[in-house]
């Protein structure tokens, strides 16, 4: 391909977030500084070495392991958002964008915010003319969610609000509502009352006691379609001559919910 | 709600697509049309009746059964679209769209088009500044899925091919390529050379065979960070005081393989 | 292995059971009959041609399709006893034997009996020194379970009971309880009092609301080391160049509790 | 229940080996000694206590946690027996008896024995009755075996064999065959042999690749009714108002392939 041109997007800047892998389980996201160095157990290398240069290159450390840069996905810095709170998992994720009716130019009401994990994956998916109003009750996480949305350049797409979501939302008309918080049964009326006509609520519940109550909600509330799934990630080993799927998985991380708002009759 | 205006665009309107639901498994996306009726087999109602209101309203058929009239959404539109061709499921989307790389303003290159169904939901995901370029050896496919891309409004963001794809793309710089056909194996070498650095390929496979080949070819060709999961969607019968997975499922639709374009060495 | 003499056991005799088997989905079980035939969708046979043959012949119908003679398992069995209520999976059957505590020798108390099929598999591994007690309330399923198990000649480790077991159970110091009806709520503390000191219950659940009841309701009785488990069968398509797991499956049949008797304190 | 008399057998004594019980992951099979202690990090008890006395009692040690002493079943030796190789779980350990023909009376042909765990339980479900015959190539593994099967009072059960099985079995007539190895491949035509006419074979195949290979030399070998099933075992979580399958799980333990031996037509 020595013909085609590298987008100045594809090349490493002074400042930019780079993903560098070394295998499954050991991976960085950092951001590129010159003069200075990265540095994990398998040895060093010098960041100018790599500024100017396409991602997806990959280079030997000083101790000659090899080392790939990418550029990072939204779903990479899902692993790497403080796990200060309950984490949603991209396949989850995938499902609550293609069930919940969110993509671009969706306006989108969540809570609670945690880390803005969720919350920038979601404004990745609907700028740049959607937008993602996200609710937090707890300061410190707020605070948190407000630095990592930055981070990521997603500020215009998104408004944080340090609130109670159980008081209410503000917005109006919203095309869907994402609930993952503790306590989804105090929010749940707010999420009907804020979405526009035929608008649609997803809700992560760890618990199946949660899915029972929240469907018997759900039905009073003038929710309808109302359907309930759980996805299993089976990881598999990719090796020669002994492909399986992985010994040690992820088992449970919580069923989905998603519910369509109607009007009574004509 | 008395005080909120409706927005025009959650109106029906004579012309619109609209999904009318039943119930789980009864469920029809029709196109609105004054002076016609819609028929099943619980009875009937006038498209008159609905236009100028609301989605989301619930009517009685002259039998008397609720029928709600929903916007459909894209991932409706996945179970409508003619089954002419291996057909993929939500969490595989799901999953394509997050572990693939494809957001808003993605440049996205698939293979086979099909019926377009994968190529309309990829549509709505880069909308409004991305595009899909989606190539279809098959005559037949290629006007079925031109017909649904129009149908669905996406032609401004989709351009269909009808080529054989083991001939080459000719894009450049694209952020991914998707992988949805008989013999990725032919292709594979032509999604590297398409992909911009760092961007990423995504592969539904049914076979275990099929894993284990193309993860030895993707090794080959300069791919890493490869990747392989399959996931399993249990459905949860919501029932009073009968919670619990339904009885049947699809067990299994397809392995999906992810890996990343890199380049050796500085 | 021409030197091999086959054991009389082995050979097929009038009267015999046979599993006679077309392919994974299309297989019968049937008595031996001279100068009768076996007939099927692919022709016919004469029973008088096995006769005195070993088990495992494969034989052509007179529109030469291959079918095979076997000998019948209990696990056989359970696919071909009429399905008048709820039935237990094998799956779900070895989980009982293993984690129930029930083998060669084991005195067990069954409630309810339905056809018989459970009740033949458990004679089968308790016998010749163990023994079946089974509770049924309902006559119709009991006369039905005393046929099942007769013609299995399974009688003697056996004791059918027509009677309703909320009522409690006669026998004492048994190593093993094994509840698969309805509403275990009832009988669960008869299950405390008839078994031996250590000795276990297995709890048969569709629901997760039953799982939360009995859990509750064991730890009150003194009911220690309680686990439950789902166990998930997938069914693996062998072809050539296309293994995989198959399309359709079970996706849930029921929980299962175990739980060992404790008696308080010193 | 205080007219029911407890068997000699379910009374705790001196030599006896107990379940001691913690909690899910707590727990120890230990030889009763007189004057000795048990040890725990949660204090300890004086075997003195519990001699004489019933199992399932519950006591507290010096520090006042509560222990309760069980009688071990052969699955919770499964877990104890020391992990030198490669371990079947309950899980498929029921599933070869139920599917695999094995019950009271068998005649079995297993492969390799390994520590001897899956010998035991097969020597559990076949006896009085029926034999385990087992091979095993190690040395190591040969004399923990012998040890562990005299432990478990199975010795007339089990005759075990410091053998390599691809040199073939010298048995007859077998019932079933059970393997459990590295190289089935090596192993299987002389399963074919062994076996008696409908006799099966069970293979434990970790790698998809096995399950292939294995299949086609089924096919050649003249076995029937192959099938291949994986079991997935979800635990659940019992607590309170929290109901749902625990987070963390084993993902693959191992394929199940089962086939029944033929012989051509008459």
């Amino acid at each position: 391909m020595p013909d085609i041109e590298i987008n100045s997007n594809d090349l490493i800047k002074e400042g930019s977030n780079v993903l560098v892998v070394l295998d499954d389980k050991k991976r960085w996201i950092v951001k590129v500084k010159s003069g200075k160095q990265f540095h994990c157990h398998k040895g060093y290398f010098d960041y100018e070495e790599i500024i100017g240069k396409p991602y997806g290159i990959r280079l030997l450390t000083n101790k000659s392991t090899p080392l790939t840069i990418y550029d990072p996905l939204p779903s990479d810095y899902l692993k790497n958002i403080s796990h200060s709170s309950q984490i949603l998992y991209s396949k989850d994720i995938g499902a609550i964008l293609l069930n919940g009716g969110i993509s671009s130019g969706s306006k989108v009401v969540e809570t609670g915010t945690g880390s803005g994990a969720l919350t920038s994956i979601l404004a990745t998916y609907v700028k740049p003319e959607g937008h993602v109003y996200s609710y937090e009750i707890r300061e410190d996480a707020f605070k948190t969610a407000t630095k990592n949305i930055e981070k990521l350049n997603l500020t215009p797409y998104v408004t944080l609000k340090h609130k109670d979501a159980s008081l209410g939302f503000n917005e109006e008309n919203v095309d869907a509502v994402v609930l993952d918080l503790g306590n989804p049964i105090e929010v749940i009326h707010h999420a009907y009352d804020v979405l526009r006509p035929s608008g649609l609520v997803s809700i992560f519940l760890p618990t199946y006691n949660q899915v029972e109550k929240i469907f018997e909600q759900l039905k009073q509330l003038n929710f309808g379609d109302i359907t309930a799934i759980e996805l299993i990630k089976r990881e598999i080993q990719l090796k020669k001559n002994a492909i399986r799927p992985k010994t040690w998985m992820i088992g449970h991380t919580g069923f989905l919910i998603f519910a369509r708002k109607y009007t009574k009759t004509i």
